[in-house]
């Protein structure tokens, strides 16, 4: 028995896991082109901004300028992902404080037919969240209130704008969690993650934003404010209409205000770093941890070889066990630590007399935890160190899980720098990430439609938890047939009828903008 | 320390939970009023039945009479209620076997402007599963077919007219088990589950159908076949439709096919009932009961005394305990039966101990189990047998649950039999039931709408998890204002050009049908 119950050759590098996650955006990298220049894409026929709009905007936003931004530097960082790899030219932000501001601005925007661009932390990664080309961005920064927070019922009931970090500390201080966990919390906002649908960290346990989001308020293209707000888990009382907005990426409607349900939080987290020698074992192992760990599951995600390299190497971390071509790492969250323990301890005990695992670590201690989710959420930051990173954020049947990390990497070859496979196991949620030194049409043709190809075959999804965005529109047909794509252009048109509100995403690019 | 590990005088009745269910809907009741005498509703501007209709029918299924019935003694249950409250003149019913079945039905009828009303198991409690009118029946009784039941993923795959206990029984072989739990269940169908969005005893552990259901077939009124299927716990490609189905009872589409993911199941369960002597004690308790079982809490529910005292008089039953003014059957699952009994020891006897309960009984004994259960369960059908029983399904803020019990009962004095109390506190959800010998509109005039109004004014829900169906959609504006109304029939007119489907339900009464 090699596993050790301490974390020996841990470096505690007292970094917080989230702030990490800005360390490469904002680093001085190449200004990317522009997305009209890079993609074919088409300028709708949307008004252009003039100075009366400008002027209209500060009237609505109190007359403040710090509310309506117009200068280029200012307006330049909401152009811009995160990932770098689209530039929209949109020349005013706007930042509302409350839903009745929100409303005004987009019956302006609607009447003057003004393309507007909801943004919130702006940490997506298919190009939802900024300009494709001079939309209006409106800003959710400033509605960051928390309204209530019930320990009874355990609801939160907060504005669009509140940055995820912020409410799990909020409501931590009230024994509750907040039901998702991201790498980017310490930036993204609960209104993104709920347009956005994002998945995350603990979907495993808390389950996805559609069952954990209990009330929405949003307000349509024209400006019209819904109010689907509600504090309770049984709510019956007619169409869920709420959930039109999680998932749509703003472009049926800005979500201003959110009620959401927090289940109680653990006392006691514990987790297990493993080594493995094939997927199979991989997979193995997680239904061994299902059936194992029960309840107290949080966490159970895949890294492979190249991808904790690629981690270890540019961050300079150590790995706390010998290299194997697959790792997990599995986090326990439960309201007793010596029974959480004992749980864990039999199940590594277990899968590793049963040959599943080869060599582990196993932690409770908040340093070494933090240490081995770095190893984790920093692979993907260390990818793009490459130069360009493709990402493929996509959902396969765990069968036939990581056969097309094999595929595309023998496809691209010695284009690439990485081709890696790692991600929530636990989801059937993989990601496929691919380096190279600078992005180039020929890597891209070799890429793109293979990979969604490769995955519609085998009735996967081709957008697991990053949402479709401007990058994934045209692939969206390898996952929905035509009947569902109608119907998602009618609601487009019920909701949105001149098209304002986030064009250019999540429909296909045949669809009349 | 009068708590008693061990059930003493529980007698086991050797019922099984499921069939009892029955008793009363199948005992020779009276024969409800026709719904269109007791309430003031039109008929909508449909074609009437003919002939060339039936022969059409039984071309498109195949000749079969079997699957076309039309005998008046035939038809007769598929157009009274459970809670016989309404009845309808429906003379055909249609049993379809496929989903292909479905969508030429579902051509015709709309062609031909034939209203049609889809039923599951008839197990609804608010009218909206029988024909007000004389709408044709789609019944699911023939879709019954489980395709696929994946452990690994722990997803089931099955057609919606398949029965809940059957799906229970088949993914349990598995390892797994169904996110809901219903009294109803070994009639409901998960297809009506799905549609009207039930909610049912095991919310508080596993969340609600919105979360656990990932992908829905629906055939829309023009019988289009809409493929929202998802295998996946992540799959964000575009607009979330499927969600339009689940929760708005067959107005939108019928559904016809389900994914369904299943947790892992639980091997130890344990049950504790117990007395206490206010409401107050109650919501504490529930509170430590969070706290002190966390993930381990499966259900938390709460009786009160004229609910319990109706039950045992009724099937002659026997509570575990001595009477106090209200009750909790809380219900622990977890993965190791020792962790549990230890955590739920320590959680009573630390609520014994500060005075929250007065006594209580534990057991993990299967038919102790069910005995227990059985208190909670039969608490309905015990007051049916008082005569008539209104029902009412509402969501409440926690600290002004039970108000609305006493202030109910103080308004209608002694022309009621029973007025009680009793649900999901776990949720939020009170089940206020109030039973007399016979309907009339003296008491129903006291009842409604003042329920609504008293629950509308403490922002609840006017219906938590039985929906609005027929009964409770002239209500439906305590809970939703004008702009979702609005929207609702926007959405209404879009997939439903005609109105053709499950007429005069959820809808408002003033909505054109």
């Amino acid at each position: 028995m090699i596993f050790r119950r301490v974390l020996q050759r841990c470096v505690p590098l007292g970094l917080h896991r989230t702030p990490v996650w800005r360390t490469l955006a904002s680093a001085s990298r190449e200004i990317p082109a522009l997305t009209r220049d890079r993609y074919p894409v088409q300028r709708g026929s949307f008004a252009e901004l003039n100075d009366n709009d400008v002027a209209v905007f500060r009237n609505i936003l109190g007359g403040s300028s710090s509310r309506v931004l117009t200068e280029a530097a200012e307006v330049e960082g909401y152009n811009i992902d995160y990932l770098r790899s689209v530039r929209g030219c949109g020349r005013v932000v706007l930042k509302p404080r409350n839903t009745a501001e929100v409303g005004e601005l987009m019956r302006y925007c609607n009447d003057r037919r003004l393309a507007v661009c909801p943004q919130g932390g702006n940490t997506g990664l298919v190009g939802g969240s900024v300009p494709v080309f001079d939309e209006v961005v409106i800003s959710l920064q400033l509605m960051d209130t928390i309204e209530k927070i019930d320990e009874y019922s355990g609801i939160v009931v907060c504005q669009a704008g509140c940055v995820l970090a912020s409410l799990e500390e909020q409501v931590g201080a009230r024994g509750l969690v907040m039901p998702l966990d991201l790498g980017a919390k310490g930036s993204c906002h609960i209104g993104g993650n709920v347009s956005t649908n994002a998945g995350g960290l603990r979907l495993v346990r808390y389950g996805n934003l559609h069952g954990s989001v209990l009330g929405v308020e949003a307000v349509t293209a024209e400006g019209r404010v819904l109010d689907l707000m509600s504090n309770f888990k049984k709510d019956n009382t007619g169409y869920h209409l709420k959930h039109l907005f999680i998932g749509s990426e703003g472009t049926l409607g800005i979500i201003t205000r959110l009620a959401i349900f927090c289940p109680t939080a653990s006392r006691s987290v514990n987790i297990a770093f493993i080594g493995l020698r094939s997927y199979d074992a991989v997979r193995q192992t997680f239904l061994a941890a299902k059936r194992g760990l029960g309840e107290i599951l949080s966490s159970c995600e895949m890294i492979d070889a190249p991808s904790l390299d690629s981690c270890t190497r540019f961050f300079n971390l150590q790995s706390p066990i010998e290299k194997y071509p697959f790792y997990m790492l599995i986090e326990t969250s439960g309201s007793d630590a010596g029974h959480d323990e004992e749980k864990l301890t039999r199940f590594l005990e277990q899968s590793m007399e049963g040959g599943l695992v080869e060599d582990g670590t196993v932690t409770n201690e908040p340093t070494k935890m933090k240490h081995i989710w770095k190893l984790r959420e920093m692979i993907a930051d260390s990818l793009l160190a490459d130069g360009y990173c493709f990402k493929y954020d996509i959902s396969l049947p765990l069968d036939q899980f990581y056969d097309i990390v094999l595929a595309v990497r023998e496809r691209v070859g010695k284009l690439a720098i990485n081709v890696t496979g790692y991600g929530h196991i636990g989801d059937s949620n993989l990601h496929l990430n691919v380096s190279c030194e600078r992005f180039t049409p020929e890597i891209y043709a070799l890429l793109e439609p293979f990979i969604y190809e490769y995955t519609s075959k085998l009735r996967g999804s081709v957008s697991a938890e990053h949402g479709i965005g401007f990058l994934k529109r045209k692939y969206l047909h390898y996952s929905k047939q035509a009947e569902p794509l109608r119907l998602m252009h009618q609601m487009k048109q019920m909701l949105d009828p001149n098209g304002i509100l986030n064009p250019y995403k999540v429909l296909p690019p045949d669809t009349p903008q």
